[in-house]
């Protein structure tokens, strides 16, 4: 029976001062629901687009165990025993080991799509039909880990890339020649220009059976771990030995663990290509792309008045705050209850030093 | 027996969102205590220059009526009836002439300084100095009308100038040989060049017999409902008679009505120098120079972190609220709880368009 688990343990301090230690990106109503002035989380998102796939009961979520309260009261329709809750972060092989241990033990002989909760993907009917073709891939291919990748847009050198093998006969699905890590640029744009490959999403889907072999394989210690936390009784006996294991587990990437060893068997792992716009949102120029836009050329949440000014990423999350600007160009200004943080668009990276800074002063009183 | 009135009616949109209709800019606490983080208001300032002077039963505030309670508030040394309320605003001429005439009410023979409180003056010493040389050129001449001449440090266009005539024996104290209105940039370089002129600060000491006379003299209108209102039983019957001629006088300042009219007779009117710093704290720029700087060449009052930030003025009137920078330069930022403004400092006189157009969209909801 097919399951889905979305990954949503991450922080995302370039969305800083929205997203904060306790808060963390995918937790925040960025993306606009279309009525103006309304909008949901990354993961409400998610989970919105596995819904028209699954029904609740067979939707998980793996987060850390600090934002467990928000997910809840972000994801009414979310089931109390489908919440996973890392007791501390170990990387995605562990992260993704614990939630197909957690499924299997619920449905041994469970399809597991494994999905992300980091990106606005548009049109979302895409992804849907993407997934479909992964769970066939899957029906067709039962041993096959089948990842998806998109088609990219750019050499970017910010993701990892799958290259993409011989064609499988099931459409949109070939197998996975290599899995390579982020590139250099002129290896991007190589790869980009190659048309074989694909930006390496961090989604999979495949059997739990299948993934937990991989980790007895390659991980044993992990593989050990995840089984004595399944073999408790779930509730505080479960809750117990998670809480000692799980922080014992050794971190690695499920991508080190898992795929890039599979890969070297032909046709062991497939890709699914998905061909959609790929929305990172975890900076503020990235966001702005999906908020909406002012006649000035301003991407704007919030009451904003502007004279002359363009160009600017203006955030608040207060609707009866104003930001007014008079003679402003291509900033960013975000306004939260405790904290108003402004920088020209191009050193929007630098909201990482900007925490730094203020941490250095503050301690955590703002983080 | 003296006494001294500040005039407190004006308003100053070039401070918003500091500064409001309902909190104008005098009322807010701005100037800086010495004490880091603490602040007072220049109405404040202002009747602390004047206390070192005298009695607080003889310092008079004359502002607006809707002001009225906030000026309390602000001044808990200030005597209830010493406490003049403009039902609308008339112009200088009829305030202070409402004012001579409430004071007169009291004291028939008061000689009478009328201050402004909307500039910062450094050092205070040299302020009370001149005042003392005012009032004492005013017992040497009683009938005279003494004007403080602020010694010029720019060939200014904003300020209007009073000429130096003869010397009057009395140190610092001369004739004053003509009054004129705000020049051309051009104009004020010659004034500046000649080092006969000096800013006409609005400050003016004399009987409020001369006031009143000269008045009568020139303003019958004004003069007879003066009388009418001094007439009436202070408390509900003058405040209704107020109310009733009030908006009735004619609009014109006193350097029209009075002081203009009065320096074409020889040796009436009289210039004391008053060599200070005249800081107008009535713009961001401005009031940047009475702000604390950080290291970086920021004028800040609040809790602000800035990373790679400079030439900045910073303003928050909330000290648990930061405000964080990265890679901003020479840019005004204000917080206060409804309203965040951001402008380049060379558009900060942009402050009042940046106003009507948040009016156009919202009424007076921010004003």
């Amino acid at each position: 029976v097919r399951h889905a688990v979305i990954m949503a343990g991450g922080s995302g301090t370039r969305l800083w001062p929205l997203s904060r230690a306790e808060r963390p990106k995918q937790l925040i109503d960025v993306v606009p629901d279309g009525a103006p002035g309304t909008a949901h989380s990354l993961l409400a998102e998610a989970f919105g687009r596995l819904r028209t796939l699954l029904p609740a009961d067979r939707i998980w979520v793996c987060t850390a165990a600090r934002y467990g309260e928000q997910v809840r009261a972000g994801l009414p329709e979310l089931a109390a025993d489908r919440l996973v809750l890392e007791p501390v972060a170990r990387d995605t092989a562990n992260a993704v080991g614990l939630a197909a241990a957690l499924v299997a033990d619920v449905d041994p002989d469970a399809e597991l799509a494994v999905v992300t909760a980091d990106h606005v993907i548009r049109p979302v009917e895409r992804f849907t039909a993407a997934l479909e073709s992964a769970f066939a891939a899957l029906a067709d291919r039962p041993r096959s880990l089948v990842t998806l990748g998109i088609t990219p847009t750019s050499a970017a050198t910010g993701f990892g890339y799958v290259q993409r093998g011989p064609a499988t006969g099931l459409p949109g699905v070939a197998e996975a020649a290599s899995f390579r890590e982020k590139p250099d640029a002129a290896t991007a744009v190589r790869y980009l220009a190659s048309g074989e490959y694909l930006w390496n999403s961090g989604m999979f889907v495949w059997r739990t059976r299948t993934v937990l072999d991989a980790l007895a394989e390659h991980l044993p210690e992990t593989a050990r771990g995840l089984g004595r936390i399944v073999a408790a009784r779930p509730g505080p006996d479960r809750d117990a030995v998670l809480a000692e294991v799980f922080p014992t587990l050794p971190k690695i990437s499920v991508d080190y663990a898992v795929l890039e060893p599979a890969a070297a068997e032909p046709g062991r792992v497939l890709v699914v290509d998905l061909d959609v716009d790929w929305l990172d949102v975890g900076s503020w120029p990235a966001l702005a792309r999906v908020l909406d836009g002012d006649t000035a050329g301003n991407a704007v949440r919030g009451v904003t008045v502007g004279v002359d000014s363009s160009g600017n990423v203006v955030f608040s999350d207060d609707p009866d705050h104003l930001i007014a600007l008079v003679g402003v160009r291509d900033s960013v200004v975000v306004h939260t209850s405790d904290v108003t943080m402004i920088c020209p668009v191009t050193d929007a990276e630098r909201v990482k030093q900007l925490l730094a800074a203020v941490e250095e002063r503050h301690g955590s009183r703002y983080s």
